[in-house]
């Protein structure tokens, strides 16, 4: 170990991961240690330009204990989902070299050395966007490449699973599915990715953050009562979901959209269903949440076939699905129609993310949101009243890439001499 | 028949049938012509004091063809479930003879004679309270007296199920169960009572007419579409229901509050989420709606042991059923601090119906109610945001009688010698 040559080191490693949103849902565990699901769960993974997890790992024997900052904040490491992934990564550390600084870590060692992380969401981590599942995806994928660990990306992703159910697919870009697994150990409860980004990239994605006075119920606490009180969660997990993870790969191999659409929408439905059927209810949509499906149901039905898939987590921002480009700028212009920004508001922070959907809908300044037609389907009903700051902000965006390696080190987020926050 | 004999007559019926909220759902239908349910129901009958229909029927030779006004409005008859309900009643119609007024119509002559129906709502018909139910009843049960039906009242409820489901159960006071049936004409699909209204007579029932700005999905076709859509109603409907069946019987049976209001609102959240797990998605709660709920839970929770059973029909508005008068004035207390009428609003008509609520919460005017303490269960959070404007108005109510024929020719809608409305 470096020690013993006298000479002071730190390694780093600096990994960007993504977030993806789930179009077949997870909710409820079987094992709430390991983190095992009670259902098999398919997402698509957002692309990291606009919403991802930065983490710089670094090991050094001079560190005292194991750290972490996320956002620039100091968080404690000993919650027992860090300390899962910590064990699971350490046990399986391989021998690092690098002869040019010195450095020769063995096996041994790492039960030793301690390593500090840091980690920045380019995206608010109280929005509700996922940020805990890409939070452990990048820690679990930064650490195993300093520790050298020699897994497959499945096998980390039954790490990261330990950290956050959803985590685990993360670790793949395009379309991933979480497999269920059936041991006992957690050992086959892995993701896998069904089919890169590359495969279906004309899907454009507007995420709607929706504003929001209620204090919502933590998806933890909320599956583990909806597994304890709703009488029909082990129905869908058992009789439903089944047949829709096969139709929904089907859905993804085929680029079928409408049946991408349907999938989609019921699923989320009944994904929201199963919580207001657990007691005390849980309520994560609200009246915005159900008008903005209401405005894609009714765009939809008077198309005649699906032009965009609607999905919502757990809480009230609405994820929208784009067929296209074409579609994706339409979509826009009906959001910003039913959902103008506040009258003080800039439209360059209302709408951002991939700003050429903006262009495409042909809308350049606030002057054109207010300009904007009633879209055709709600031309004969009564106008309907404007949603003025009920969304906080949307984000354009489209499926993305799996985590990747940053070499560049001006990007990483600890100091390389100190190992501490930059 | 009188014509015969050159004296020309009227012959009238008034009746006043009250309005039910069913407390084990019934939604879906396995016969949309016959009004057949796919589970059985259970509701609570309130008291037509404050919430009831009044319908006067009339028969004449006169009569050139049946007619019907509604709160003063003529209506059209021709409609499905009005023509039923005739022609079931006419085929059982007897004798009717008045040797005062030198009437007699024999049991052929129904089929030729018209008859004229005037019916009034003593609440607001599109308040969502479930009109129709007390409108069918009433319409049945006082041509069933005009027509001298020989059928008993559970007989009766089979035709009056032929106009609105749930109408079958505003037959009986108290306690009510519309039992499924097996048979594919109906005969069997018939409202039974459990207990009467005294059985259980210290429950006192507040209603919160929500405002809402949505236009909402008729039971009919909401129904409809989740019988043909949803994965979970049948799930709902052949496991769920008929153990709640049993154990709500048992509860009301051994005035078991507790369990009464575990089974209301778990049944109430179940069947909108059913609702939510159709597709497209239909919402009858809203914001309002899930806070009024939210306040309950709390308040059940902080006290260990449930005060206040909420249940929501096919709206926003929340029917909340308190364990007694002591509990019904504490929840009023919550529900005008949560929910305070506009400012210019008057209390006397923000809280309407058994008043002697109020006076028990010890609130006599606006002042009082600005100056309410928050409750203990949110003492230690932050203040919540008031819902000021939120709710049109409250009505406090209690399980009540079933219809009753009104002697005094005052409250007849008709007029008994020209045999249209007053």
């Amino acid at each position: 170990m470096a020690e013993e040559n006298g000479k002071k080191w730190v390694l780093m490693v600096t990994a960007q991961t993504p977030t993806n949103i789930a179009v077949i849902k997870y909710w409820g565990k079987r094992d709430e240690n390991l983190i095992l699901p009670i259902n098999d769960s398919i997402s698509v993974t957002l692309d990291p330009s606009h919403l991802c997890t930065t983490t710089s790992v670094a090991v050094s024997p001079d560190f005292t204990e194991d750290r972490m900052w996320l956002n620039g904040k100091e968080m404690s490491l000993l919650g027992g989902r860090y300390q899962n992934c910590l064990r699971e990564l350490r046990a399986r550390a391989s021998e690092v070299e690098d002869d040019e600084k010195g450095i020769k870590i063995t096996k041994k060692d790492w039960e030793k050395l301690h390593v500090h992380i840091a980690s920045y969401n380019n995206f608010p981590t109280a929005a509700g966007l996922a940020s805990s599942a890409a939070g452990f995806a990048c820690l679990v994928f930064s650490l195993a490449k300093l520790m050298n660990v020699k897994e497959d990306q499945s096998k980390l992703s039954a790490i990261a699973r330990q950290g956050s159910g959803s985590a685990c697919r993360s670790l793949y870009g395009g379309f991933v599915k979480w497999i269920m697994g059936k041991e006992e150990n957690g050992s086959d409860s892995v993701a896998v990715q069904l089919a890169d980004e590359k495969h279906w990239d004309d899907l454009v994605i507007i995420i709607a953050v929706v504003s929001s006075r209620q204090k919502e119920t933590s998806s933890t606490s909320g599956m583990r009562e909806t597994v304890e009180t709703s009488m029909l969660i082990q129905h869908r997990a058992k009789e439903v979901v089944p047949k829709r993870i096969v139709q929904m790969e089907e859905a993804i191999k085929n680029r079928d959209f409408p049946s991408f659409a349907r999938l989609s929408c019921a699923d989320s439905n009944q994904f929201h269903a199963v919580c207001l059927d657990t007691s005390p209810p849980i309520f994560y949509m609200n009246d915005t949440s159900h008008r903005i499906i209401s405005c894609v149901e009714k765009w939809n039905r008077f198309e005649g076939t699906p032009q965009v898939a609607y999905t919502f987590d757990a809480g009230p921002n609405a994820v929208l699905i784009a067929h296209n480009r074409k579609t994706a700028a339409s979509l826009l212009h009906r959001l910003l129609f039913h959902f103008p920004p506040s009258s003080d508001a800039d439209l360059n922070s209302y709408v951002i993310g991939d700003k050429t959907i903006l262009q495409d809908a042909g809308i350049q300044n606030m002057k054109d949101v207010q300009a904007l037609a009633p879209p055709p389907e709600i031309k004969d009903n009564i106008p309907t009243q404007k949603g003025q700051g009920d969304v906080s902000y949307f984000i354009c965006t489209r499926p993305g890439r799996g985590p990747v390696l940053l070499t560049d080190n001006t990007q990483a987020l600890l100091d390389p001499k100190t190992g501490l926050p930059k």
